[in-house]
């Protein structure tokens, strides 16, 4: 929830004038959903990159007097993305935009929330300052990797939570009562999440990192998972390591068929086709961080929190 | 100059305790020169990116109580680059930096320093508006395209002019008396720095722009250059267009020889290839692009500029 704010708001009979949805260029799709959902004014976004690689970015119509929130994943190209979030929010206040909130999808940077060795910054308090200097009021986000991330925020942010929407594609398969493996005890809140919409068990597997290679092995306590239909939930999917460990202690427990979902599909070199080459049969993510595997859309979550700001 | 500053100030004798200079990833060998000619001591920067693309920084020495200069051009990737100069300036406040100057030898978004059409942000008020946010307290760059631009800063920002040392270097060539041609109106006082090193003449070419397809095309007065060296002058080289063009009238108007020279050699795709194939002999550019045409370097006016600060 916003820090600091306490006034619950609900939505006005006249609400598609509440604010104006601008499409940002790395969220197009996911905008017009937005604006489909909520009945708010879309401002379409003219960009490009020029042959030198700077990114140009122009609203297309009025934000005088505004509220606006533009949606704009930072995912790959991350400070492309970036950017181009902060040069909207300077191009919505210079425009007369009363309210600037981003709904960022994958909030890039935000693993890097605290200092781990001497001499570092910490990328996500830079970040989110630099995004108040350009204009942002405030910031809405899906599944950040740790809550304690917004607690650098210098306005409010909150983060909301995808896994009960990938949770129900599951469930409209048929998958009632699928077991929900979280890949390691971090993740544990969010197989918990997905069992209370899928109804069955949940369970977590250990992670333990070599002190000398760095190198991370999973563990299984005994998983009572023989003969079931598993899904592995996480919230990011990077390289696919952690997916892959865990798809193979599945196998080896008797696990009858293995689904992955994460929130975030980053999805980086060939972890698609290692991930599905350890015998998962489905990577399902949202799209906030569009691909082929975005089967579900965070419109809904977005929408509804837009309407209650 | 420095907005509101006036004392002059020069380097005191133990003038290498005054500040630390930070090699910045996208200038390293630049920050050496500058910390070997100032005396200032070095902060070795750990960088890395990550898989997913983001970037990663650490200074690896101590920057406590220090006045520092990040030495970190912004040339392509722009972002990225912009991006990690945010995290280097967080890191070294965060780790005990009393004052944060920027030494960035190419400032991209320069050029986006006004409104063109509704809707446009200014990028160059952006960018210095992040930049401040993440803690940088005054920023040093050369030739920037417009020095109105300096006026978006919100923190003292100063341009220098590096084309003396592009004509030394033809100059200690033996190219006295060189013709210094400027490719438009708008580069004229480039190549009048450059004529009162080469003591030759100077002179510039008109540019047109075609009102229906947007297409430039030079006109040359006509130019006394029959037989002569002539350097084209210019801050930026980016696709090249401007200086192809020039070489043509220098061709048909009898030049008998043709270089260029260029602060920043952006050059864009195939941008060397067609000037060198429009007849001119060599491309001389800074390090403020590094590249193999960085035949001169920032360094002793980056020093000379550190030392007065």
């Amino acid at each position: 929830m916003f820090k600091g704010k306490t006034k619950s708001q609900t939505a006005r009979v006249e609400g598609n004038h509440k604010m104006k949805i601008i499409l940002g260029p790395s969220s197009t799709e996911l905008a017009e959903k937005i604006a489909d959902l909520t009945g708010f004014e879309k401002v379409s976004v003219a960009s490009r990159v020029f042959p030198d690689g700077e990114s140009y970015v122009r609203l297309e119509n009025s934000v005088m007097d505004e509220h606006v929130a533009i949606v704009n994943t930072t995912s790959k190209p991350q400070d492309s993305n970036l950017m181009q979030l902060g040069f909207l929010a300077n191009a919505a206040k210079r425009n007369g935009a009363k309210k600037v909130t981003a709904i960022v999808p994958y909030l890039a940077y935000a693993r890097q929330d605290r200092i781990f060795l001497e001499g570092e910054n910490v990328s996500i308090e830079t970040v989110a300052a630099m995004l108040k200097a350009a204009g942002i009021d405030q910031l809405v986000t899906a599944n950040i990797h740790a809550e304690t991330a917004l607690d650098k925020f210098p306005f409010p942010a909150k983060t909301l939570t995808a896994i009960p929407l990938l949770a129900e594609y599951f469930l409209k398969k048929g998958f009632t009562k699928a077991f929900a493996l979280a890949p390691d005890k971090g993740a544990m809140y969010i197989a918990q999440q997905a069992q209370q919409i899928l109804g069955g068990e949940a369970e977590n597997l250990e992670k333990q990192r070599d002190r000398h290679t760095g190198q991370t092995t999973q563990t299984g306590v005994h998983l009572k998972v023989k003969g079931k239909t598993v899904i592995i939930f996480d919230d990011i999917i990077s390289t696919g390591g952690t997916i892959v460990g865990a798809a193979k202690i599945l196998r080896e427990q008797g696990a009858a068929r293995i689904y992955t979902a994460c929130v975030h599909g980053l999805l980086v070199g060939d972890a698609e086709k290692r991930i599905l080459d350890a015998g998962v049969e489905e990577i399902v993510a949202t799209d906030s961080v569009p691909s082929k595997n975005s089967k579900v859309t965070l419109a809904p979550l977005l929408s509804e929190a837009l309407k209650a700001l």
